[in-house]
């Protein structure tokens, strides 16, 4: 008892202390304070659980050009392969030209291309010959390439500035993203669009993750078992958790979040199936595709 | 020169107060000092300017079990698509079983693996249909695995604790990370290995970064003149860049740290041509290439 009194005392301490929204809404759980304990062991730790994605309402104020330079220069420290980084960053001032690319504008937008063009274009300069022309170079060049964009996000967040990942380049006709940002056709990928920005309003809670079975493996992989099924399923149906994208599943009469989830969010449509998508034949425009000629 | 020596100063004092050899290494160059700016802005920002890759020469200390929870606490707070986390990580303590799944080992590994098996298991076990039989699906669950693997990294670091990605796991017989770690052959694979731990020795410097032309464009994509080719060949040939991972490449006869890198070091022995990859075999055999059961 005394010791839980102690750990509401630092609680209250830490939010004196500068505390958002995000202590605020999860307040309540043992899982909570585990988290605030974590967020107390360092400045990076707690940007990272204060992290979250803002969509449709981000504010008019643009990013400065020294947090964009700062940001940019925070990016490129992430790891790549043989450190011949493998992406390009195109930094999107204009919010006409952010909406038209993925659907979103705020204060600035970094896209985050698979590129290997640099690296073909350096290797002929020289005088040496370089392909990239199979599926290893896309995968690498993408883990690269998301490994910036992550690193973006979270120098973002630690100057105050939020975020949107978003996939919004990949729906719709996707060459216009290559006719809009100039883009090469071959050996360059668009795969991710960042808005960076401020919030018009704070969101009142962060969304929660899964953070055990059927996420966290130990040694080999488990299978989940129907205990692991129900246990994940009263997870999603916990409100408290903050996972479902939805709040609202029990009034809308399903009886599971994972209801909604399956019938109502991750419909086929958006999802093709017996006929080749759209982003595997500009992957394979792309050359990024093995024997692609060949298909 | 009052204000260059007001910048010695605050280098001298940042450095008193608590900087690594990074510092030193670069404490020359302007750009050294812009980053030591950076550095100073806060505390994630100075952590990921310290990010640095340990590749043979981890300790034989041992992660504890608080620092692994607190690091894939982290790592799981990452944006990802739906919010369905389309990743596994597999926590590996056994030494031997790093070594056999990627060639290196230290205090600990997290494998990452895209992975739509909880998400297929749950959609069965409620009575849904899902698939996620094609490319998008591959690409996106990518994206989402890197973004948290980036975060692992991150958190690790601003814990004292360095690390290692590396893509050893797509070497050789690949076939064996899934028999090694007991992954499911459909709807999962392993994208990147992270080995966390503690050098045995400080590397003396960390390696720079590319982060003008070729790499960071503005607005629309920007095609390389001969100018700028000059200028990326020019910034690798500079000893105090750090860009090389060959610095030793002007001793070896080489007339530029390019030529080594085309030449000796991207062979296309590891790339290779007019031949399906193994990795697009195992692809395929995931289900995430599009109309696999086609070819």
């Amino acid at each position: 008892m005394k010791d839980q009194i102690q750990r509401r005392r630092f609680i209250k301490q830490s939010l004196a202390a500068g505390g958002s929204m995000f202590f605020m809404a999860n307040l309540t759980s043992l899982k909570a304070e585990k988290k605030i304990k974590n967020i107390l062991a360092n400045e990076t730790l707690q940007t990272i659980h204060n992290l979250r994605t803002i969509h449709g309402n981000f504010s008019k104020k643009n990013l400065t050009h020294d947090q964009i330079r700062d940001i940019v220069d925070a990016t490129v420290q992430a790891a790549n392969s043989s450190n011949i980084q493998t992406y390009s960053i195109i930094v999107v001032k204009d919010r006409q030209k952010m909406q038209n690319v993925c659907g979103y504008q705020g204060g600035c937008m970094l896209v985050f291309c698979a590129d290997h063009n640099r690296i073909h274009r350096s290797a002929k300069y020289l005088g040496y010959s370089y392909h990239s022309d199979n599926i290893i170079n896309f995968v690498t060049a993408t883990m690269n390439t998301m490994l910036a964009a992550q690193t973006a996000v979270i120098a973002a967040k630690s100057m105050g500035i939020d975020s949107l990942l978003t996939n919004g380049l990949h729906r719709g006709d996707m060459d216009r993203v290559w006719k809009i940002l100039n883009l090469p056709e071959k050996n360059c990928f668009p795969l991710i669009a960042l808005i960076l920005g401020y919030p018009t309003e704070e969101p009142v809670y962060n969304k929660g993750r899964l953070g055990g079975v059927g996420v966290v493996h130990h040694e080999t992989y488990h299978s989940l078992t129907e205990e692991d099924l129900d246990e994940i399923t009263a997870a999603y149906d916990d409100h408290s958790t903050h996972l479902a994208l939805n709040p609202d599943w029990d009034k809308q009469g399903f009886s599971h979040y994972q209801d909604w989830l399956y019938r109502d969010w991750l419909d086929e449509a958006s999802n093709p199936i017996n006929q080749e998508t759209q982003m595997f034949q500009l992957l394979k425009r792309s050359g990024y595709v093995d024997l692609q000629n060949e298909s």
